[in-house]
């Protein structure tokens, strides 16, 4: 078992299986850069635990507590999906997430939510968790859920 | 005449001339990774089809179908880009999309149009045309388009 | 003192200190590609001057010209954080922007407003400011600033 597969365990969490692709398109894309690295595009990962879906607009249906939690879950589901890739002990730096927060047009705490994300990554993966990030407000998401996260990252070949 | 683009004529499609951009920026950029290969950026392209653009929102003002046709029109400017900057028959892989979907809150359907796209590039591609992806509801897009797509690729150089 | 730097003193520009990540995650990321470059991903930047946020959605709360003001905000403040990253003078390339605007569902300039950002890249950066782009319409943005942009660009390390 990996180092990181032990701070995850160590933590109390557990790798959900890594979801299929919602539609006719894959779950990651590898393309080698420089010095025995690639590139690993992750598609858009969207908010689900123990096979369900976390739904809602924040804040007239949920409140910034589930979306947080929603943004949580989907970087498990981004960690899942680099496990089996690669394997989480091959991912050498999360270079960028992009995290959409199904809100109302008032809504300017999306950083906060997407914290949900960042510090599970953080908390993980150590300084190789650490990335760069843009937040905003999307008008409406897959399925209804709350948060959809999708990622680049550098891992070994 | 190349293998992708037999296939094309064969689907009795023909690619649109490469859409110029909009504004001050320009239709690709490339970056040299590994093994002779490039990264292409392409900037968000727009549904046009014969010149007009596929305009309104999903499903007040469009619906699902004319979503999806809107999406599949970005797919096809998307390849149009990919021929001018470097040759259909030398896109080694469709690397990662993202669709921005211009719809209404409760719209949860944004993968379902995206597919317009996705179908396309995988029929015209092959197993090149297999890419990541986020799809998105969208809080307006330009001139009122209905669908937005930007995309990575990675190319023979 | 770098050609660059020149530029936009002999424009009358002074770079904004490269502002701080809003939460959880760095401002930037570098990765090595080929032949000596890196691609430099710049999180989000929101409109900032004078460490005043530029807030307010377009155009029902503040008008185009407010919201092209921000969008050059950000484009300054992307500047700053590639100066802090590498060196304005060590930019390769700007490869592509990502430019969010915050407005109501019927607003279609989006394009106009990114202008803001894209114009002054191609007047400080030269041929190297030169992008691909998206454009799109966000429901509400972080802090409720007008605009925030995202960026990858092209670095010598």
């Amino acid at each position: 078992m990996g180092a990181v597969t032990e701070r995850l365990r160590a933590m109390g969490l557990e790798l959900p299986s890594a979801p299929a692709a919602m539609a006719s398109y894959v779950p990651t894309v590898q393309v080698p850069v420089a010095e025995g690295r690639s590139l690993l595009y992750i598609s858009g990962q969207v908010a689900s635990q123990d096979g369900q879906l976390l739904t809602g607009r924040v804040p007239d249906q949920v409140d910034l507590e589930h979306a947080q939690r929603a943004a949580r879950c989907c970087a498990l589901n981004l960690l899942a999906q680099l496990d089996q890739a690669v394997g989480l002990d091959n991912v050498e730096r999360m270079v960028n997430l992009t995290a959409w927060v199904n809100c109302t047009p008032d809504f300017s705490e999306q950083p906060v939510v997407a914290n949900g994300a960042s510090d599970l990554l953080a908390q993980v993966l150590g300084d190789a968790g650490k990335h760069s990030r843009a937040a905003i407000g999307a008008c409406g998401l897959p399925k209804g859920v709350t948060v959809e996260i999708g990622a680049i990252a550098l891992v070994r070949r």
